[in-house]
């Protein structure tokens, strides 16, 4: 009884399940031969060579220069994935910056820039501005913007699935863009947009604090608040994009920090001065007064990050935005003032990413798309 | 290139592959033949034949009287699903109550049980009265307790992986009790624990107002108050089985329901007498005091059911426990306090199952396990 039924048993799936298998392999590493990589697979040589063959077609192996054998006649061939084959463009656009990198197939960093944008702009000069910066760090880096494959940009607010900004009171003009279909015009690929703390969220399962976490929140506690929710390992986007806006209760301290840091007067106006920066940077050097501002601002935050602690129950905490410049006091504070609050001890970390949380995670989400088509075999 | 690896290709792993496929395919109901039954599943005959032999051997399948054949000869055999092979009971203990229901493997309620439960009693009574309801639904059932596959009980606080009631305050004597083992000497098959709310989830998700929904909150507003969250169609849980806690935050109004209806003086003490359940039944009927206090109610708990949503951004959330009794008052006061506080309009939805909610989910449960194991196919 060794009879399997794949509902049809239609032969192009079980050459596309070959296939995945197959690029799996050799993306884990090493340059292995065909005799190497059929036994991994659990295929036979020719059906392993077929495949081979055709994913040197599709660009995505290549044959590597054989090593000299140690005994008689040719050594064999070998192969290996081809990472250079496309590129995964994340971008981080905020009010004041944006930030970009440029990742191959594996994930390696090979060019990443940033520009400064003017908090006062309307959506199409901030737009121009974005399209600029990611010409200049194309060029800079040597990438063809055909070997892209796709783009992923992070904003601050609720991004609706079509990538429309759906509510957004941080940036300018920003709220009702589609700016999926704005930035889409720049580019042959797919471009997708994603709420920021989203992103740093999955920046830092991916390479941060909370690595593989399995149940996680980001709160970006920066000139902007936001959460983002991993839940079983996924990003939690929630039913209109929009899990982890808790701090939409005022009570919860989140909502004005933006207001408290940038717009509201600072304690002692004649000694801090400069804005949110400055004070972030005062508090970093002990001033008294602008630590007494972080206390305070920690004090307001614990309420809204006990509240998602409460609701989603998670693994680890990660603080990351501007916010935790302040020498990590205000992580310190959190801690302090959120663990009362909760029912168990909740473990509460520092961003590892910082200011490239945002940037990272859009490449992470960019290389999800590609893989999901790379490695799909329900379609042709 | 029609081949296909499993990874060793144990031919166990197949023989239990396709007696999963089989077995799938007779519980979505009708009595097929050999033929009917191998072409839906795609199978060769003698293969379903083998399967089918083997689960009639297991008790999980039963051949059925043939039906009088159109043409000549001896009409085919049929065979069918045996539902009433195994069953699962499901518990919801209380402070005040529990409840029984006893289904078989297709979910069909074939008894059920309620016994009231003394408040002031310690763990020991309490559980002997549990046991004694159990003998009675079974005994009135006529079910065999050896026919039991799976046990499940939903009871009020945090409930660890081990079954341990790792914090309750609802329950006396209840916190720090292994529940699961407790209830385990009184049954061959496993036993589960699981938080109350939670379970009322999974009811309304299975056979309730918020049916097959991917994202969905339940909030048990009862002489305690609990959330059970499902996010992408599965029971999230949380780190330490504690996600939806968010009453424990004193500001966000569910925490102290419990003693403003229970303990605390009632508005009106020469109008509503008996506690908080004779205040419900007041505000079912319109007494103005009662009525102020539901609304009360509704306004404390309104922040913390508007903070579940803007963590989760669920599809539904669903208003359960006694308090919704008060004909549709408290649900219809959340409607409207809750939506100003949140981003978009949420749907709020009065539970469907009422006070059956956390011991249908407790079936549901103990079902999901026998399930789990029945369509196992990685271990013999």
């Amino acid at each position: 009884m060794s009879e399997i039924s794949l509902h049809g048993g239609d032969p192009s799936v079980l050459r596309r399940l070959n296939s995945a298998a197959t690029l799996r392999a050799l993306r884990g590493g090493g340059e292995p031969t065909l005799s190497e990589l059929a036994r991994k697979v659990g295929l036979s040589r020719p059906t392993t060579e077929g495949v081979v063959t055709d994913l040197a077609e599709r660009g995505l192996v290549t044959e590597v220069a054989p090593r000299s054998g140690a005994g008689l006649g040719r050594p064999a061939r070998r192969y290996r994935f081809r990472a250079e084959a496309g590129y995964a463009l994340g971008l981080d656009i905020d009010a004041h910056w944006v930030r970009l990198f440029l990742a191959d197939l594996n994930g390696r960093v090979v060019g990443s820039h940033r520009a400064d944008l003017d908090v006062g702009w309307q959506a199409p000069e901030r737009l121009a501005a974005v399209r600029a910066a990611v010409k200049t760090c194309l060029a800079e880096s040597g990438i063809e913007r055909s070997a892209l494959w796709a783009v992923a940009a992070g904003t601050p607010g609720v991004v609706a699935p079509d990538g429309t900004v759906a509510f957004c009171t941080v940036v300018p003009d920003w709220q009702g863009l589609n700016l999926g279909r704005e930035l889409g015009r720049s580019f042959s690929c797919p471009v997708y947009v994603e709420n920021d703390a989203n992103l740093a969220a999955m920046a830092e399962r991916w390479r941060g604090v909370a690595e593989d976490a399995d149940d996680m929140i980001y709160v970006l506690a920066g000139l902007h608040t936001g959460v983002g929710v991993i839940i079983g390992g996924r990003l939690h986007r929630g039913r209109r994009g929009a899990a982890g806006e808790i701090g939409m209760l005022p009570e919860l301290g989140l909502r004005d920090t933006t207001a408290a840091l940038a717009g509201a007067p600072l304690p002692a106006p004649g000694t801090v001065t400069g804005g949110a920066e400055a004070v972030l940077e005062a508090a970093r050097h002990d001033d008294p007064e602008a630590v007494a501002l972080v206390e305070r601002l920690a004090t307001r935050m614990a309420r809204g990050v006990a509240a998602m602690a409460l609701a989603v129950d998670p693994e680890t905490i990660v603080v990351g935005g501007a916010l935790t410049r302040a020498g990590g006091r205000l992580v310190d504070e959190l801690r302090r003032r959120v663990r009362p609050l909760c029912l168990s001890p909740v473990r509460i970390e520092s961003s590892a990413l910082g200011d490239e949380a945002v940037g990272v995670g859009a490449v992470r989400l960019a290389l999800d798309r590609i893989d999901e088509n790379l490695f799909r075999i329900d379609q042709g």
